[in-house]
């Protein structure tokens, strides 16, 4: 498996991945899942994947040469070209459908299904940073002010702590930490997710990512996050008052007054309701 | 969906269920998923239950009433004879296989999978406390002091805090404390999980839960911990420094020596290996 997750800020785009593939439990490798196009002053654009590895690296290398036939202008669009991220997602959606068009049937004579999904983003010049999160039909969605995230893969560990604390005006560093933990979680909880992590942080209007770095176990950064997080979160945890059945001497006593609607079954005669 | 999750301690069980079931997102209601089995003084046990809700009420109906016969000694064996949890358990396996039996191939035929999962747990007179996880075929596994938990249904959102926090040797109190945040942080990222709670509280050579109570919106317990998590998730968060790029001040910083990998692809032409 896999889990990447793309941040859209009002300051820039925060982009992590880890490096873990695996084939069944006995055949794991490290791919990198992240992909920086750049042209210096007029476009950066990043893409990370999830799903079969297949499928997500015939993609990436069509996509360097991938048209779109603009309907409108009968202009030929490239990722190089285009002229909004919109239209770059349209050119990576006609690429994942190039390659559903040349695998899709012997995959699925083969039961094995057509799965792969990716995050878009990046800024062109002439308009804003966008992101977009891309489906295996090729479509796609747009990340929003109010969802400023997308993750793929192994999505749910990680999810809590980028719900309390994202928000588009955070700084960048702030987006990164949070970046950071959700991964950090997603690592202590699933073994099919692993190091090294590969991390790109894009300033807006830049046109040009200089904030690249891979992440290893040997990282100063990166461990001294997991061993404080991780002792931080258990004094939060012990610092919360334990619950007390009675009342005791809490003001906030565990038991209401209502009787709990479980009625305790005691023979084999009883009625469940 | 649902959440269920299942505390194996030496001081005790915890068993905590949420109570949301959704066909489809246009069709949610409230069903409890507990349910206790008691014979004061000889036997205490509980059940969750996750997956298809006809399945689980019919193998609940079924359980009351359900006979393994022992091949050994060729004894019928009820959930409220058996001599161990252990053979509890497989009668509840066998009640699941009796459902299998009787809607497998219709359920199949509307496309359904047979998918249901259990939590079965407790303590009957002359063994210690054991926990089980029941599959949809009726198998099941053995809660260990090295794994002391089990959870069912929308597990990932709530397994980081169990990992980091859940020992056997914790108090009960703070294991049900621990139950409560990893609930809070699956209902605050997923809506299939919902309020009310139903708690129970077992003390291990008690043969009997005097611990019994249902959590909603209004239980002051809850509400102090869901919005102290919070804030105090937060202020961890907050206490950790920020990634520096470049050093700075920083003694921990972001960037290594080692330069990325990841090779920026800057013209169509380039090949990506």
């Amino acid at each position: 498996m896999t889990y990447c997750i793309a941040i859209k800020l009002d300051a820039g785009l925060v982009f992590l991945s880890d490096s873990r593939t695996n084939a069944g439990l006995d055949q794991i490798n490290s791919f990198r899942k992240m992909m920086i196009y750049e042209k210096t002053g007029d476009r950066f654009m990043a893409l990370l994947s999830a799903g079969n590895l297949s499928i997500s690296q015939s993609v990436r290398e069509l996509l360097q040469t991938m048209t779109v036939r603009d309907d409108a202008t009968g202009e030929v669009l490239t990722i190089w070209n285009a002229k909004s991220m919109f239209d770059a997602a349209r050119v990576l959606g006609a690429a994942v459908r190039h390659v559903y068009d040349r695998d899709g049937v012997a995959l699925k004579r083969a039961g094995v299904d057509f799965n792969v999904s990716m995050l878009f983003g990046g800024q062109i010049q002439g308009e804003g940073m966008r992101l977009f999160q891309v489906y295996s039909a090729g479509n796609f969605i747009e990340a929003t002010a109010e969802t400023p995230y997308f993750q793929i893969g192994e999505a749910k560990y990680g999810k809590p702590v980028l719900d309390r604390v994202l928000t588009a005006d955070l700084p960048l560093e702030e987006a990164t930490k949070c970046a950071l933990v959700s991964m950090d979680s997603t690592l202590k909880s699933n073994l099919s997710v692993g190091l090294p992590l590969d991390l790109a942080v894009y300033e807006v209007d830049r046109f040009s990512c200089n904030k690249l770095v891979c992440i290893d176990e040997h990282n100063p950064y990166f461990q001294m996050l997991r061993s404080n997080w991780g002792e931080r979160l258990r004094a939060a945890f012990d610092s919360i008052e334990d619950p007390q059945w009675f009342g005791g001497n809490s003001t906030v006593p565990l038991v209401m007054d209502k009787p709990s609607p479980i009625k305790k079954i005691t023979t084999p005669e009883e009625k469940l309701v």
